[in-house]
């Protein structure tokens, strides 16, 4: 791959029209050899681990440079441990059956035609990423996987690390005789080269941004493309009029608690005004204990005292930390209304008895994931049986929720006849 | 509705909010309930026969002011058995089955969650058409088939006809207590509503432009919401050395001359050089006897004394009309490269008896629809026996090749537990 090129674009359209060649090539090459590809680069990897441990030294040399704080630079670090899962990352997907070329319907019409929807790549993906190295083992394999060629545009905080696992992913391409354009890294920091790339809808057919909300808008404003959104889960518990309480306070412990830097962690919690009086101190005192502040409305505050007042702007806030909003409701319908009107579409849940109130939490809610007595935190592609994801869409279009290998896919249709014309 | 506003984005706003809280409204009425409005749609639409040809009849008078051709005065024009076809269509759709609320998938996870996934509307769509008002009546009968409030943006031509169809349409919505503002019709030429509209992602889901090229580039630069085009068809058939030279001609001739004007005719012809000689003089009696005009390659020039020459430009343009291009080439290989090259991944035929050929033509060729030994114009959603259709996808993302009443759904998962938390 060419290191450094002063015009941008040329650079930008270079990459993009070696990632469509490549598709085409990938697109036909059987799932046991991109299969053998995954399982000979989890192999490479571990060999490769003294090198790649050495880019990832100079990557954390520069951290200071880049500002990052301890936290980031833990997730940035990476040892023989890490290296190894990375390893098994690509073996599992490896294990994974494969989506491309399988029949996903069929008809057979009056006049004899044999009509099958057949599953195959999307063609070619650009992926935005921040910076943990361990994504771009395992986008890449994600993505040639389900067929399609991927261009990694990763932080440049992790540059150096990518770039060395990059270089086994695509040796090992070449040792199988793979198109080695199905994985590039876009090796230049320069902002332009994203802006020239999601121009290129000519040569790209998906752009799918991972990290903060600003980044994911200024894609999916600049993509010329289609782009697979993963924005804010501003997630609920509502706890019912006929919810088991002991059950609720676990739930909405597990959902706020288990982790709160994540999208699919609960940020609100509405409690039916039956069991408010019941409920608030209960879960009050189990979030403070965990270090959570509350910020709730008159009724909230009445019932737990160190809860402090929410503003208009709390209902729609994802903390992504220890804080969490409160509001009592008169009723199921009033909790929905709410949740259509704050909430973020990504993960609600109810905790209830009562199966009249599930059902019609789950028909008017409108979010990805609806969860019925389980906490919000298996909204997960892990969680939901798919082995692998790339993200979780919080679009309706082409693909909601988890994004896995299937969601990486379109289809075609073939059409088998002996000669039937139209009349 | 209001008629005339002055301010055009005021104007387009409210129709796009209304939208919005109609859909909230279909997404959880019952099939059942939204089967019977098709079916007295239908009725009242046989029942106001009368002031519906009223309306086409001021059309009509118009018809010379907007310039139209006789060919779209015939198309513009409606009689009693015109408006009898439209309503046998809202009836059609109504026989169809329920796509919303099916569950599409299912698991049940180790730890006991059962995760359904599940069919729900996508919520809005603004669909942009040309002059027939049948479409009107059509589009608006898929999505709410589907669940989706839908804003309709018909051509000028046939302002009143369509306006007279939706006061119909609406009437029967309040009297089946669903959402008037399921059906709006843009009730104004003005193009900055359009412009308007394509803005408003927050309450429009997607945009489905449904005309010329010209109209669909537009609705994809402006708009901010994805958008379903529906883009040309270059559609080639491809004549194998091991092709039955009888049907082969059959399927050529079908695919053409059935009918010139349509997005799933032939436009291209490749040959096999070991057939050429005996196919060409064959295939170009048969098409110059129906007045098709042949541009061709060096080789057809040499096999078919009528044939001009084919410009780079021929073997890319889409005809619909009278015109075909066709060239020689080596290999079934050579084929699949001039079609990717050329084509516009719209529809493609092989006409062979070998099977490998066959399975090699329908891997390689990245089209919505790859025909073997059969017609291009079976690419419809009707002989696909989806039994409704709003277009045919060129796209690869979300919906391809045509678009019925699943093409305009997304889905939800919904999460069943018994207090299940995650460690």
């Amino acid at each position: 791959m060419a290191v450094v090129e002063t015009d941008t674009k040329t650079y930008s359209r270079r990459l993009a029209e070696r990632a469509r060649a490549a598709s085409k090539g990938l697109a036909t090459a059987s799932g046991e050899l991109r299969d053998a590809w995954l399982r000979s680069s989890a192999a490479a990897l571990r060999e490769a681990t003294a090198s790649i441990l050495e880019a990832n030294a100079r990557d954390l040399d520069n951290a200071d440079g880049f500002g990052l704080t301890d936290a980031e630079k833990d997730r940035l670090r990476l040892d023989r441990k890490r290296v190894d899962a990375i390893a098994a990352g690509l073996e599992q997907i490896a294990s994974l059956p494969d989506p491309i070329g399988r029949v996903i319907d069929h008809t057979r019409r009056p006049n004899g035609l044999s009509i099958s929807k057949i599953r195959v790549p999307l063609g070619t993906v650009f992926f935005i990423y921040e910076s943990r190295p361990n994504v771009t083992a395992d986008a890449a394999a994600i993505c040639v996987k389900s067929g399609n060629a991927v261009i990694l545009r990763g932080g440049k905080e992790a540059a150096n690390s990518s770039a060395a696992i990059v270089a086994v992913l695509r040796e090992e391409l070449v040792r199988h005789d793979l198109p080695t354009d199905a994985v590039q890294i876009v090796e230049s920091s320069d902002r332009d080269i994203v802006g020239h790339l999601l121009r290129m809808n000519d040569c790209i057919d998906v752009a799918i941004p991972r990290g903060g909300a600003g980044l994911i808008r200024r894609v999916a404003d600049e993509a010329t493309m289609p782009v697979i959104k993963h924005f804010d889960g501003n997630c609920h518990v509502y706890v019912d009029s006929a919810a088991d309480l002991e059950l609720a306070a676990k739930i909405v412990v597990n959902s706020k608690c288990s982790r709160m830097g994540v999208c699919n962690a609960c940020e609100s919690i509405l409690i039916h005004r039956d069991v408010a009086k019941t409920f608030l101190p209960k879960i009050g005192k189990e979030l403070i204990e965990r270090g959570i502040q509350i910020r709730g409305d008159e009724a909230t505050r009445a019932a737990i005292r160190d809860a402090i007042a929410a503003t208009e702007e709390d209902w729609s806030t994802e903390y992504l930390g220890p804080a969490i909003s409160c509001k009592v409701v008169d009723s199921l319908e009033q909790a929905i209304d709410w949740i259509e009107r704050y909430g973020s579409h990504h993960t609600d849940a109810i905790v209830t008895r009562d199966l009249t109130a599930s059902q019609k939490f789950a028909a008017g809610v409108d979010s990805a994931a609806v969860m019925i007595n389980a906490s919000t935190r298996f909204h997960d592609g892990g969680e939901f049986g798919m082995g692998a994801e790339i993200g979780i869409s919080t679009d309706k279009f082409h693909a909601r929720g988890p994004c896995g290998l299937e969601e990486l896919t379109s289809y075609k249709y073939v059409v088998v006849g002996d000669g039937q014309i139209r009349q």
